[in-house]
């Protein structure tokens, strides 16, 4: 529950590696997120070389932050495995399985941030090209990864203006 | 960490209320989620009123737990606060926040089992007719909660096939 409620986006991270071990527990919390009838589209892009990081600031404008990030992971959704095409499910799935990640990160003393790909056509365009994607993969977010270079406190999110009891 | 590896749907509850403060806990928990340039279009409907529990039935089909469950939270998107139209950044906002609900959910002990609303056109139309929701506030997803009638152990979900370091 506290790394739900301490979360928040990360932009600056210290220069240390974060140890490979580490990126199987977050992606087995992203494989732990619902799905729609059960499809599990998801596939996970660990990125550690420093030359993709870079390459993917070369078309993702708010992307500069992997600059100096040691790592990335890039979700990705399996057209294959879509049980219900034109419907978009797959979008819900790869959303509840990043913010997973997210969370499983911050419980790990990671930190991160959820850097949109689809559906900028640029951006997915970039991506696929970068790490040769097959045709049916699209991939749908990016996450930089890394140990904060600052500790964030998130404060108050809580807004009462936007809860309804019963009615609207 | 526990909460993530540990959730899974639920769809028999216990004859047992939700008490109401929890609820805002869920829906804290729900506020935290990241958004497309802080967007946060989310407005959240908690329903308890047995009728109005029964009447979602009517028109969502895999929604028959809800005649038995306690309560259900609705997730909906407020258009007017949509920073990115056309792009639809706000379904990947509320799903991260529909999985933080039910993160927090688990982490109280509660079940939950998340229906997805949007895009089925009749469930969106059931679903706005039914709580008179104003035409800028789309029902997103609507979660099931309650105490679980049985405990449930999820399995290992963790799939090696699909993890991928630095290259596809």
């Amino acid at each position: 529950m506290d790394a739900v409620l301490q979360r928040c986006s990360v932009r600056e991270y210290m220069n240390k590696a974060v140890p490979e071990e580490l990126f199987y527990e977050l992606l087995e919390a992203g494989m732990c997120a619902p799905s729609a009838g059960n499809e599990r589209p998801w596939h996970f892009i660990v990125i550690t070389e420093r030359s993709l990081l870079e390459g993917i600031t070369g078309f993702h404008a708010h992307s500069q932050m992997l600059k100096q990030a040691p790592a990335a992971i890039i979700v990705c959704a399996d057209m294959n495995r879509d049980k219900y095409p034109g419907v978009g499910y797959w979008i819900q799935d790869c959303a509840a399985a990043t913010e997973n990640i997210l969370i499983a990160a911050q419980d790990k003393g990671l930190g991160t941030c959820w850097l949109g790909v689809y559906p900028r056509e640029n951006r997915v365009a970039g991506m696929r090209k970068l790490l040769k994607l097959p045709d049916h993969m699209i991939p749908f977010s990016a996450i930089a990864v890394g140990y904060p270079a600052a500790v964030k406190s998130p404060g108050i999110r809580y807004d009462e203006s936007r809860v309804h009891l019963n009615r609207w």
